[in-house]
Formats: structure tokens, sequence, C-alpha cells
């Protein structure tokens, strides 16, 4: 594992200084690379599949690490699309003339070699390297043992794409021991990384956010609010909490718990009731809900608390923006929160006073993503506040140096 | 501690939306207080110096204990100036009208707690507060306990000048214990604290680097170096080396090691060595420095990495820039790093490549500073790569959420 961040230091060095052009070439060959070898990499996964079905893999994991023919060439449009977003590299930005006659400002640049961790979906695979391919970044990638041919397979177009661009192969390097040791290991040696980003369960990502020595940029997890504010507009507000629950269920920005304003409750709740019933979905409401909510079931504390991913919403009635806001504070989780309302001194009171990574006004919580958002592929939405919040595309991935021009001013 | 925790993250609620008004007022009703107090706080203070010099505190220590007239005069200046510069919190960016209808931007907005681990100086009382205050950050304070009674007078004037401007007293909550446990506790508490800022010698630093669960901004060591290109201006090059070294000895921006190019070696080093030699500051060179500079000393391997904080150079002659910068690569702490060159080409090089905080091209090292940076004062100057690098100000002190304004977008 040392010798393997040793080389990747290496290969940083190299591709924080290579041209867009040879970084978008090495991109577009990945990608060629990915559709011409898919009959391989498809005969790869099937390795790990019989082996995950014979070793008692759970259905939704087996759902994750099959390479459907969609999925190979998403993971290659998903390149093409890397390749066309700007180069962030070199970016100066902010540079000021200062009394002493220095010019100063910032430039942006790598922030050299990023460890991923991740589990089962061997996609990822291609979509972190191409991020930290573009962004300028070595790589060291640690997928979950139950994808490792998979994960080789794609390896191996990564680095015919490497080679044809004349980039190091060392950038970009898959962990092949599936020796639990090896990610203690990846996550103390900050020498030779800068960055972890762990993606998986919220196990994996609390046991490495307590052991890694290693600065890290992950994501907790989303137990998102839509606050209806008895101000709102009622059809927007149904249309809003509506597909805020059942864009999808799965996603981290869904709805997990509405609060809905006293004074609109009853309004809003039995039509969104019906909806949401024939959506399929179970409602565990406060008391106040039940009194409107004919079969919805009765929430406890643990409710306000989960982050269902499921066809479940919490739902509670509030005397207002205080009681809203104050319960987002106790129960939320900083990912994503929204507020319906026409007020404006409401909204603006929302979006400067709930400390979540992302705030809306009249939007459901499901936009929270880095396409929409428009900063092209995402490595993932830091739940952090520290250096990246939010979705995290290439930008998250690169840091601000200083940078001093002179002609031989002294300072004294 | 976990009280004082609690206490502050309420705090830092109510600090989150206080208008830069009385922010401000705050600081200058702190600043007033101080002059105001000056000879309490020289009272307290010295108790501590009496109990430094019969525990045998050594000369140094003592030194950066005492708040002289002077001291306490900056002190009050420093909190004026703060007021002074423009409130980041609620600035927003980047609002962009993304194809969905939604407009998507991000609003600066507080880190939340901040805690601030130093020793000895208790000057780093009031600006730590200050900074965290106009940042809208509530601020725990964990100075030396050679200075507890100093911090706890200088916290006095700040608490009065909080209640004077109708701001929560638990906003700047300084740790009275002396306890060394209770660093352990505030750098592990990470549900009530959002960053830690460790100031004072690398030992403390780096054992809470490796202790903490709560992220870090910090400053590690600054090993500088200023290389002098062959296509440099003579008089420029020795202008900004000696600056560079003689500025000031006790400096992380100070220049550890010249680095000097063959071509141009002889006719800068003998005039250097003269200069330096009559700043008392003694050279350590390779044997290339030595045939040039009678009296200089063997340099060592050691010596390439130290940090001397004094009036001792370590001198190199280099092949070029490539072996310049392989040197800093190798050797130098990712601080600051300067080349002398006239040649555009390579002064571009060497911004691009040389991965530290600051990178200047014809000025001294010793120019790394917040007020030097229009930044205005500054908490530290980070040689991290994540969310802060280099000279860390208010902005450093906060972080950005995204906001997303829409009137019922639906995502499908």
């Amino acid at each position: 594992m040392l010798d393997l961040g040793a080389r990747a230091r290496a290969a940083a060095a190299v591709l924080a200084r290579a041209p867009t052009e040879a970084k978008n070439a090495a991109l577009f060959a990945v990608a060629d690379a990915i559709v011409d070898q898919s009959r391989a990499i498809q005969a790869a996964n099937r390795q790990d599949l019989d082996r995950g079905r014979s070793g008692g893999l759970a259905a939704p994991l087996l759902d994750r690490l099959e390479l459907t023919d969609a999925r190979i060439r998403s993971m290659a449009e998903g390149l093409r699309q890397i390749a066309a977003l700007p180069d962030p590299v070199g970016e100066i930005g902010e540079m000021r003339m200062r009394p002493s006659g220095l010019q100063v400002g910032r430039m942006r640049v790598p922030l050299g070699v990023i460890g991923i961790i991740y589990e089962s979906r061997p996609n990822v695979t291609a979509d972190a390297a191409g991020l930290c391919l573009k962004s300028g970044n070595a790589t060291i990638l640690r997928g979950g043992s139950e994808a490792l041919a998979s994960n080789l397979a794609i390896a191996g177009c990564i680095h015919e794409g490497l080679a044809a661009a004349g980039l190091p192969r060392d950038a970009v390097q898959v962990v092949e021991t599936s020796d639990r040791a090896a990610v203690g290991i990846l996550i103390a040696m900050d020498s030779h990384v800068d960055v972890i980003v762990p993606r998986g369960g919220k196990g994996l990502i609390e046991r490495i956010g307590r052991e890694a020595q290693v600065p890290i940029i992950k994501h907790l997890d989303g137990n998102c609010h839509v606050f209806i504010d008895d101000r709102a507009d009622l059809d927007m507000a149904l249309t809003v909490a509506v597909n805020a629950k059942t864009y999808r269920y799965g996603i981290c920005g869904a709805m997990e718990t509405l609060l809905v304003a006293r004074g609109i409750a009853s309004r809003v709740l039995p039509a969104l009731a019906e909806r949401l019933a024939d959506a399929g979905v179970e409602i565990r409401g406060c008391e106040e809900t039940r009194a409107l909510v004919a079969d919805a079931v009765p929430a406890t504390e643990a409710d306000w608390e989960t982050e269902y991913l499921a066809a479940i919403l919490a739902v509670r009635v509030v005397g207002g923006i205080d009681e809203a806001m104050a319960h987002i504070g106790r129960y939320g989780s900083g990912h994503t929160d929204a507020i319906v309302t026409d007020d404006l001194a409401r909204a603006r009171r929302f979006m400067a006073e709930v400390d979540s990574s992302s705030v809306m006004v009249n939007a459901p919580t499901c936009f929270a993503d880095g396409f929409e958002y428009g900063l092209g592929a995402e490595i993932g939405i830091s739940t952090d506040k520290l250096h990246a919040r939010g979705p995290v595309g290439l930008e998250g991935l690169t840091t601000r140096k200083f940078i001093v021009l002179g002609n031989g001013q002294v300072r004294g």
C-alpha cells in the first residue's frame, strides 16, 4: 500500500501539470475502450455476480453490482461529459494590487492524491477516476471485494486510455487486495494521500471518519425536510411535497419529514394524503396530522430522526416557521431542506438560518444534485461544512493557492 | 466541557443571524473595554508572569506572555480593524438560472463553533475571538495554563462588549480548567465543535492532528525557499534574498533555504554572503556554496529539512529550475516558496508546479501574511490543502451553502 501511495504521489506531480487536451484525450479514450470492451467487462462482472450469488449477497447489492448494457453506456457517456466540462486547474482569480506594490491572487490547483473507498457499484470506478483525472489528481480506488473483477476490467480500460494520451499509468490505481486492512492503511497514510472520499453505507463512513488520519469529504445522511408555510400557494405546496417524496425514494435528497404550518394543515394534508396514498406512500404523523389523515400511523420520536429511503413519510404539524426551523435544527442532518411560501421575509429567513448544505425555496429537495446545480458530474454530496459542502464536482477536488507577483519589493 | 459545547452551539445559532451592526458594536465595545481596563489586565498578567518565573518558564515564553502597553493597544486596534472589514456572512454568489428553471447559487455562512487551542500569547484571546465574532461563529478558547489569569481578564472585556451589543455571553467562552484532558474532550466533541484551530509549537499541533475527531485548520511548519534563477536580475535577487531572511527570523514565512542556479552562483553568493554576514546570519552551504563563500559551514541533510526560525540560512547551488523544484518538493513544507527570475516561462512554471500555499515571483517569502494579502487579520496560516490554504482570514472561518430558488418546479 505504501508503494502504491508513493507511485500515486509521483503520478500526481505529472497530472498536476498535464494540459487539458491530454486529460480530455484520456477521458475519450477510456470511454471508447469501455464501449469496445463491454463484452469483456460483462464477463468479469458475471464472475463477480456468480461469486456474489453463491456467497449469499443480498438482492439489492447484486442489483447494484450488475453492469447492464445501459450502465456500461452510461459510464462511457459520463466520461465524455466530464471531458466537456471546463478544466478548473490553473484558473486565477481575485488578483489584486496591494499597497506594497505586490499583486496577490489565487490559483486553482489539484489536491494531489485522492483515495476513493466504495462498495458494490463498479461504475464508481469510471466516474471517480474520470472526475479525479479531469481535476488533475491521482486516484487510488478501493472498491468492494464483491466487485473486484469488474473493477479490474474497468481499470484495464482506464489504463489503456491513460497510455493513449501519454499520461502515467499510476494516475489511477486499483487496490487489488480484498484484505480489509488495506483500507486502514489507505486512510492513515497522510503523506501519500491528500483526501479520502468514502462512498457507501453510513456504517462504513462513520468508521472511516473515526479512524482516518487523512482528511475526508463525506456524505453521512440525508434526513431532508419540506416545510409548508401558511402563506404557501396550495397547489405549489402539493406539487413540491409529492415530487420531493416520490421522485425517487432511494436518493439522499428525498424528503423524509414534511412539516406543515397549523394554519394551512387542514387544506394541505387531506389532499396530500390522497396523492401519496395513490403512490403507495405510508404516512406516519403527529397527533394533529392523524386528526386530518385517517389512515396515518402514529409517529414516534425515532421517525423524526430516520432517513427512510423508502415509501414512508413522517408528517408533523408545527406552529410556524420558528417551530419548523427548530425541528430541522434538532432532527435534520444538514443535507437539504426546503420551504414552500409566498412570503419573501420568511423565505429569506429560512435561507439564512437553516444550516444545511442546500436550502431551497419553492423547490423539492430531490433537486439536490451536481447535474441539476450545473456542476456536471459529482463525486458525492458532502454533509461536511469544511472545504466542500453539498454536491461535490470538479471544484471540490481542487484547492487554491496564493500567487504573489512582484519586482523586488521588500517588507519592512 | 460538553455543557460548554452545548452552550456554544446555542450561541452560534444567534450569532449566525446577528446583524453586522451588532457584531461591529461588540468589537468596538470590547476594544474600549480593553483600553479602559488595561491596568487590571496587566495586574492579572503580572500574576501569570510571577507564576511563570517562579515555575521556571523559559525566557522566550515569558516574553510572549507579557502584555506590555503596546501589546494591549495593539489588541484593541486589531479589534477595530476587524470591525472595519466587510462582513462575509450572507454574501451570495454564482447565482445561475438552470435549465430546470431553478436559480442555484451559494451563500456564505459561518462554520458554527470554532475551538482555538493556543499557548502563551494572551493577545490571541482577543484576536481569535474578534475574527470568530465578525464571521458569525461562537468560539471556545483554550489558552495555555501559564496565561490563564491574563486570558480571563481579557475574556471579561469580551463579555462586557458582547453584553453592550446585546449578543450572547456564550458567543465567546474561555476554558477555565488547566486540566490537559480538557483539550482531549474539546477536539473529540464533533457534535458541538465544527473546527479546531490549534496555534502553537509543532508538537502540540501534531498531537492534535493525530487525536482530533473534529476537523482542524492547522499550520505545521514553514520551511520556505527562495530560488534565484540564472536569468534573475542580480540586484533584485540580493534584495529579495536578504529581506526574505532578515525581515524577521521568527516568522513562518522567513526563508530557511536559498537555492541558487549554478549559472549565477558566482555572482550572487559572495555579495549575498557579505550582506548576510553584516546582519549576523550564519550560512550553511553545499560544497559549491562553500567554494564561493569562505566561512560557510558545511550543510548536512538535516539542514535542508530544518525550519531554523533563527539567523541561519542553508544554501544550495542547483542546476536550474527543475532541480530547484525537485528540492522544494522533497524538503519543503508547502508553506511559501519564491523564484527570482526575469524569464516569464520559468516564472509561470514555478507558479503552476510548486505545490505550496503561497508561490511568489520576485518577492520575498516574508510577505506571506493576511494583512499583506489584503485579508485583514488572520487566524493563522494553513499548510493544509483542504478548505483553507495559506493565510486564513474571515473567509476561512465561513463555508458556503447552496441556495435554490424556484416556483414549484418538479424533477422527473
